[in-house]
């Protein structure tokens, strides 16, 4: 073996163990064979072996493959062989064989595809933006200033797109932070930061009213499942306050394929370190990324999630829906882009300011020239607006169950006005597709005004989590009788939860896991709360008393006769 | 550096940038530091820079962290240093830092943690089950006789457990096989078989009725998915026939703990090569896995999955709901263990073995001694079995769309008899939670048969996506007015869909991307069926007609007068 060392082939060895006879040893014994071919190999391993001449054996993979002249020009480094007196003997002691599993980068490339559809696809590109807003948002958490985020949509293809822009004004990674971001998986519980191996450093935040916390990751996975789901590619450009180093790591389909193909290592990279706007690795068809890093001068820190190789659909989709996306965005964002007290059209401009959280969206396309921009907080018709400026009177709880777990709560009254109900429609139930079952006129749905959805939209840590919806609590269900609040009064409350973090929500945040049982668990206490203050009270009959109040107050006017007749009534 | 040799120090060296000035070449030098102490580090870069006695510079991190005695200490293997005039300068020109961003293990412990909830948990463990038996029912494909899976719940503690094995005698793996099993996100659409490098292999299976082609794996996650939400631990014993030799790999979160701690590489392990019935490497507490082991003298060739480390309440669950989850897999698999015509209890036992797929579920406990024995094929009640038995009347159709899509499909018509609907109730609705409306009543549902429940159950590839239902079809959608057919009868059916593979579901089964979007599109051709021949026919007038006839024929009785005002029916 010494004599071909000079032809520096890579190092290979096989690990070979001796299965001829029952005391056979089981330790293997390794043989380096970068320098051997398949018949100095044999020869080799008769020497290894003491095996005389005329003894016949077979040397095999542990699969009980033949190492013929074939096989061994494939074998890998490490391989684990099998040296036996027939091909089909048994083994008289077990042999340990190392295998290497790593998982494969379709972990990462196909991490949101499957995922978000859930019903079929259609408002799936919404919850991906979220993924990215989330991180945006607690990156952004202890800004002093305004917390920029911007979502723009580059579909104008003389500057190279379409790409997808996210940006944020946040903290920005270190180097170290932009290689977790990397780590599928490692979430903030499990990271270290920084170069001492100290521990995570996940420092939960203080408890704030509605749980508006911005601590709105928990996985390790939703930018990736994101920007995959998006597109095929992805460029995080960061920079962290204090240093004056821009970080830039891309990770994309292409790049691992093309690692795979050449064995490379798939899960080693580059990351890119520079000062800030220096373009020069940008090619030049990539104008919309030389605008990009040339807006970085002067920035003190943040981070830009640059997303091309976008599937065209998407792009379809989101120039079609412009008005329905950032729609179900405002919604999801509702109480961190309007302040803790939403949007409340009536205490008008003056409170201007109540947050300062800017969520913006802007479509570049080629026609027309100018692009479409728009704030998230502009949205005046989201599900919670829409609640909030129709209803007159709220009831305020809170939940509280064991660890920690906290659910702050709120019912609002959505008066009959006159001669019809104030309740909002959903507007998406107006746009819905083929499926809408042709007896759910809308005219209907508003004459029942809730009817039969559910009352309770959840949030966790302030932001909605669209696919679980609460139907009631026992103490503010419609009775089965008639008692001294007519039953139509229970179809005019809507109402929201706000989690806190010691609830769970899925991976793709969509459901919560256990909100529902949680809450229906023995140990969960209600408590009625007003103006902040916990009231010691039977919470049921404070509902039914508000309740009443609210429809002697503000009903306006009794129903239209015979919308419900009594006799349908008598026999509930 | 060569002095100290002798010591034998893992190799270390770092990759420094000389950052300190604009002509400086952005390509990194390699130092080895694997002997040197700080000092000598530093006098080691003095001589690598050509750096003069009084020429001040400073070593760091990319994260601008100066390498003093204690960061030099901690230093990786290959990481990226910068060498600078001061700490603050910027970067003349880039530098490229070499990271490595391996999934984190928690990607492969934590897979089915937040998955299969959805909807708060309840029905969760058998479709992670579903996955097991998924996996079985593909390596099972190709058997010439009975095919055999086996559910065993071992609860019994002191046998060593509670463990779950999930048992097949189907093709079992091969070493190179078992490994590929391991590899997250490995679909069999990717996957080498054997050693050679060739392509993937795979052959999609000729088509069959009803899809039933038992090719039911797709993303290469299932099995993990599955014996991660169940327990902490998986034990994966595999023979594949014609090899002598047994394969086992143990997967679990403790092993994986135990190499983060120490630093081990993350995806490695080691395969067992072992003769059948060897269960010398087995712990004597683990009595129920000798047995196991025991039970392989004589098998041709076999899987077993073995889990352990399972979660209380599962156990638990398990227990106390037996009939519940064997009766959702009897519904998931029933046409694979009942045939293609699926359970029809008039045609009785005669017809017999119309399938050779036994899927039986054992329940050993402590108390009682004998263990609770199911073969799913006795389960009568789930729904399947209950609309086959409960109908007088099919209409087969297929609709086939772009790209060799195909669904079959199937309605059932569920007549009304002397004084009442027979179209059957669903179990769970019964059974249902604290959320159930109470004016669901079960005898108001049944009395308007279906009533709002879509029409359609949806099979893929033969096995049954439990949270996806297709209300209608145009062509069988309830008309807004009255005409040859009484519009109850709209509400008197029951339909299936067989979806091939052509059609995506989401990774966890549970629900189809793109059924109802495929099958809503223009090009999408529907065409009635009639003993496996196609009808060049109108298949809304057919089936109108075919609903008339079903009501002409089988509707025994006018309906109970009174349960259908007529002032009702003509406003709509
Ligand atoms: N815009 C950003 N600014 C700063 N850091 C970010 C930003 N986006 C992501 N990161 C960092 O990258 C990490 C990984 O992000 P990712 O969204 O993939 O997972 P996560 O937020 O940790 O968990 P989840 O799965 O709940 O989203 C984050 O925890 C955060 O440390
Ligand atoms: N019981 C079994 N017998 C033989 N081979 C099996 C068995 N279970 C799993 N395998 C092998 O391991 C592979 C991985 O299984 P796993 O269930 O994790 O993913 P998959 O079935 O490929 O895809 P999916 O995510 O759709 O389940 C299978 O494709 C199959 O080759
Ligand atoms: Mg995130
Ligand atoms: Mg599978």
């Amino acid at each position: 073996t010494e004599a071909g060392a000079e032809r520096e082939k890579p190092p290979k060895s096989v690990c070979v163990y001796d299965c001829r006879s029952e005391n056979s040893a089981a330790s293997a014994r390794t043989i380096d064979i970068a320098n051997m071919d398949h018949s100095s190999f044999l020869q080799a391993l008769r020497q290894e072996f003491s095996l005389s001449t005329n003894e016949t054996f077979v040397i095999s993979t542990t699969d009980r493959g033949e190492i013929d002249a074939e096989l061994y020009e494939e074998l890998v480094n490490g391989k684990t062989l099998l040296l036996l007196k027939s091909m089909n003997q048994e083994l008289p002691a077990a042999t340990q064989e190392r295998i290497e599993f790593l998982p494969h980068y379709h972990t990462l490339v196909q991490c949101g595809m499957y995922e978000y559809y859930a019903s079929e696809g259609q408002k799936a590109l919404p919850y991906a933006f979220a993924e990215l807003i989330d991180n945006a948002l607690s990156a952004t958490a202890k800004n002093t200033g305004i917390r920029r985020i911007e979502i723009r949509l580059l579909f104008d293809e003389s500057q190279g797109g379409p790409a997808i822009v996210v940006m944020d004004n946040g903290c920005g990674m270190t180097s170290k932070q932009l290689n977790n971001w990397a780590v599928y998986r490692l979430s903030k519980f499990i990271r270290e930061n920084g170069m001492k191996r100290e521990e995570t450093g996940y420092v939960r935040p203080d408890p704030v009213p509605r749980s508006l916390n911005s601590d709105i990751s928990y996985f390790g996975v939703g930018g990736k499942q994101a920007v995959f789901y998006i597109g095929q590619s992805v460029r995080m450009i960061s920079k962290p306050a204090g240093s004056p180093d821009v970080h830039e790591f891309v990770m994309s389909k292409e790049d691992f394929e093309h690692k795979e193909m050449n064995k490379q290592e798939i899960y080693s990279g580059f990351i890119r370190n520079r000062k800030p706007g220096d373009y020069s690795h940008v090619e030049s068809e990539e104008q919309f990324l030389q605008s990009i890093v040339t807006e970085e001068y002067g920035k003190e820190s943040f981070t830009a999630v640059v997303i091309t190789g976008i599937q065209q659909e998407h792009v379809t989709y989101l120039k079609q829906n412009f008005n329905l996306w950032t729609r179900e965005l405002a919604h999801t964002y509702h109480y961190y882009i309007h302040g803790v007290d939403g949007n409340d059209k009536k205490i008008g401009r003056k409170n201007d300011h109540v947050s300062n959280i800017d969520i913006k969206i802007s479509l570049f396309d080629r026609s027309p020239r100018v692009p479409l921009l728009m704030n998230l907080r502009e949205v005046d018709n989201d599900m919670q607006t829409l609640y909030i400026n129709s209803c007159v009177s709220t009831f305020e709880f809170k939940a509280t169950g064991a660890g920690d777990s906290l659910v702050e709560g709120l019912i609002r009254y959505h008066p009959f006005l006159y001669d019809r109900e104030t309740y909002p429609l959903d507007p998406y139930a107006a746009s819905a597709g083929p499926l809408e079952d042709e007896d759910e006129d809308c005219i209907i749905v508003n004459s029942e005004a809730r009817g039969k959805r559910p009352i309770f939209e959840c949030f966790w840590n302030g932001r909605l989590i669209p696919y679980t919806t609460l139907s009631e609590f026992e103490w503010c269900a419609k009775p089965k009788k008639s008692g001294a609040v007519p039953l139509e009064c229970y179809n005019r409350i809507s109402g929201v939860l706000f989690a806190n973090d010691r609830f769970q929500v899925s991976t793709n945040k969509l459901t919560f896991m256990d909100l529902e049982l949680q809450l229906r668990d023995k140990g969960t206490i209600f408590t009625k709360m007003h103006n902040g203050q916990e009231q010691r009270v039977n919470i049921q009959r404070e509902f039914t008393n508000w309740l009443k109040e609210s429809h002697e107050h503000f009903d306006k006017q009794v129903m239209f006769q015979g919308f419900m007749g009594s006799t349908t009534r008598t026999d509930v």
